[in-house]
């Protein structure tokens, strides 16, 4: 897919170029064709753009510096950090690309107050052991955080499988430093619990997406290390079924019930497949699995036989039909990776169509069952590979094409795959973007599925803070 | 204190107050003296307005349609809840005030999404019992829970005892119903866990005190049902002991931790002068304590002895000198009430000025250090009240005048001690309004205390959504 706005895509003038050299030398302006290429496209090759140069500010003052000369000049910025995004919302459409990995500084840590301060460019990765070594805990966890940065995350909002327990990333910030398209900077940089003095500009530019300014720093929340966990495997009858055996292990163990993923048999399949040496832990096939975790700070708590008790309960109630506990790190793993390898697994049966949508939680079971059976009565023989975040809602309904369709003529129903899901998701009182974000691929879905009146409330905010429309134009709104 | 602008308060003409009769029934908009009266003043009479009428809408629609007339008649609108604010938020200037007690409907309550969707006029305590009724928790809780209203919660993003553990008011929400100063209503009351399309609105609407809509409804977040609780009042030598206990609690129980409240020996004492029948638990006087209280939802849990556990390490680690734990329902109201009875003890000492401060939890000792220190070098023998939501880093730093100075005198340095005290709490990084808002009362420290960047995106903000500047005008801008 390709960017493509009304007006044809700004070529910032050598001048400009000369003015962001002086800004942040030279040598972080890169316009060389092969040096630039891996900054206009994203990973998996579905979204592609243009750009006059990339531009590598090393301090929040020259991030600033960067958009006042963009902006008095009508220039574009498209900002960027990992480049792991998944709806294109960094692909660039003219203009510059400033991308923040040099902003990559853990500036303090504070194991009393539970905090630390990070900029933007700071892999997740770097930033989870950062929290480790003073023996704290950053939960945000996603498949991308070995490459993924701090300031993306906060643009978009991520999600991960961390956030059952501790919430999305915006829950897990406290303090933001922000440049804006003017060249000032938001200083907000506060690490407290409580703070009602104003308008809550924070959450305004987590999950913007960098349409309203760039993220240079932020405050983010540590919690206490988990030290003892206790995970399991479920086998169950299907959705209905896994959907009573959450509500039981969270009205029981709602304090430390950390993971409540879901996968159906043929995920589970791919899975093991894809990774040699790996067998299904269960003497016979189940329709779906819920991978579960406990987890807590206390070394005493004794969670492994309390995790047994309530399934055990689970059992007898027939919510659940199997269930294999990991005895060992190293088998908590193995359960894990089956969950974890699915996304890629799946790439070697074909093409995949993918929705990335939540649903109240209790409609999650609903929504699967009439999902399955509409995609199933458009495209006969398609193989649905729902995963994920089954106690957030959030589904990864993946279709994997039929085995004798060719991938064009699967990816031809696209389009209609993705009105046939998201109608049932919307129905549903849902989202057709639970983590992933609007950026490129879902503005359409965005102008058709949302409130105009919030729409309405978007584009006023957008005009008033960045006025000319410079900030990573064409996304979200 | 009376409100006071630039220009005259608005009367609202005959033919306005026609048109919202027309809108929500005549016996809606009142406009009698003695009936107005309760309206025009907050609870302590420290607040006086003027107004034309209250306006009793009983539906959002309603709401939107006297927001439409009174925008197109440049009359102002003062949204108000329970009237229970504490910094004048809800005092008219002019105008018209907005009530929303009839909006009083729980409109749904899902049990396996954990969610209600309830109305602005519905009383705290009567959502908290709702929620109990299903057996579940909805764990906001605050001194005027009897009388204040979700929707001037939300309005004011308040604060309370639970925040430790559930978050502020805004963590407490899903989706939200907004009613726009043109009379337009923005619907997004989704009850999602993970929903990234767009801008976040809702967290722009939670704290900013009516002055860019009003809130008509919300989907709120409720959790399992606290079933066990184990709750003690812990003896120590002071805020840095305190802290110290503090981080201990969390690394070990940051999972069940639910209460740490903080008080000193003089609010000991006064709370228990106050009340009679109690005494002190304890057999000597120390110079600080701590409330503490683990919870849970795992009736199996055996909190008690943990509990126990952790506090014999913090006496032989000397963080702590003495503990009471709660062994009955009612030994347990008893420490709470300790607590919880300071700010009405309190009164009966002589004129105190107060102060709603919070900083980062690592340097909230060092605050208490500081500014006793401070404003007893202002005002020789006052006497410094402290207490709060310690583990928030939140102190109620509260101040009652010296026993030999008349209230007129100790008042007469209200400002000199709001300077001294917020001098310090900014300096270490911290906020001069944690849970109550700035109101009328705190505009001044905004202006003063806040990068001037953020109030200028506040104020972009405002004209952006209230061109016209006629929602809950002179708060908080």
């Amino acid at each position: 897919m390709t960017l493509t706005l009304q007006d044809a895509p700004v070529v910032a003038p050598e001048s400009v170029l000369d003015q962001l050299r002086a800004a942040v030398g030279a040598r972080n302006v890169v316009t060389g064709a092969s040096e630039l290429a891996p900054r206009l496209v994203e990973d998996r090759g579905l979204f592609r753009g243009t750009a006059s140069a990339e531009i590598r500010p090393g301090t929040t003052e020259e991030v600033a510096a960067c958009l006042r000369i963009c902006t008095s000049a009508g220039v574009p910025v498209v900002p960027q950090g990992g480049n792991t995004g998944l709806v294109g919302g960094g692909v660039p459409y003219g203009g510059v690309i400033l991308t923040t990995g040099r902003l990559n500084q853990v500036r303090d840590i504070d194991p009393i107050n539970a905090t630390m301060t990070v900029e933007a460019g700071c892999i997740l990765a770097q930033v989870q052991a950062e929290a480790d070594r003073i023996g704290k805990l950053f939960p945000l966890s996603l498949a991308s955080e070995g490459s993924c940065q701090i300031g993306g995350n906060l643009a978009t909002n991520a999600g991960g499988t961390a956030v059952l327990r501790y919430g999305n990333t915006r829950d897990l910030v406290l303090g933001l430093e922000v440049a804006l398209p003017d060249g000032q900077i938001l200083r907000d940089l506060n690490g407290l619990r409580k703070n009602n003095t104003g308008y809550d500009l924070k959450n305004l530019f987590i999950g913007a997406e960098g349409t309203l300014g760039v993220i240079t720093a932020a405050v983010i929340k540590l919690f206490p290390k988990t030290v003892s966990r206790a995970t399991a495997l479920v086998a169950c009858g299907g959705p209905h079924h896994a959907l009573a055996l959450y509500d039981r292990l969270r009205t029981r163990h709602g304090d430390i019930l950390s993971t409540f993923e879901y996968l159906e048999r043929l995920g589970l399949e791919m899975s093991l497949a894809h990774s040699p040496g790996t067998s299904d832990p269960m003497a016979q096939a189940y329709p779906a699995y819920a991978l579960v975790e406990l987890a807590t700070s206390d070394s005493e708590a004794d969670i492994g036989p309390r995790l047994e008790a309530v399934l055990a309960d689970a059992l007898e109630a027939e919510e659940i039909l199997d269930a294999v506990i990991g005895a060992s790190e190293s088998q908590r793993d193995a359960l894990w990776a089956m969950r974890e390898n699915m996304s890629e697994a799946q790439k070697s049966y074909g093409a995949s169509i993918k929705h990335d949508v939540a649903v109240p939680v209790a409609q999650v079971a609903d929504f699967l069952t009439e999902a399955v059976a509409a995609v199933r009565a458009h495209v006969p023989n398609l193989r649905p590979c729902p995963f994920g975040h089954f106690g957030d809602g959030n589904i990864h309904f993946n279709l994997t094409r039929p085995v004798d369709m060719s991938d064009a003529d699967f990816l031809g129903e696209y389009d209609a795959l993705n009105r046939i899901v998201h109608d049932i998701v919307v129905k549903m009182g849902g989202s057709f973007s639970a983590e992933h974000g609007v950026g490129l691929a879902k503005r359409g879905e965005l102008r058709r599925y949302r409130d105009p009146v919030a729409l309405q409330l978007m584009q006023q905010i957008k005009d008033a803070l960045d006025p000319h429309g410079l900030m990573n134009p064409g996304k979200v709104l």
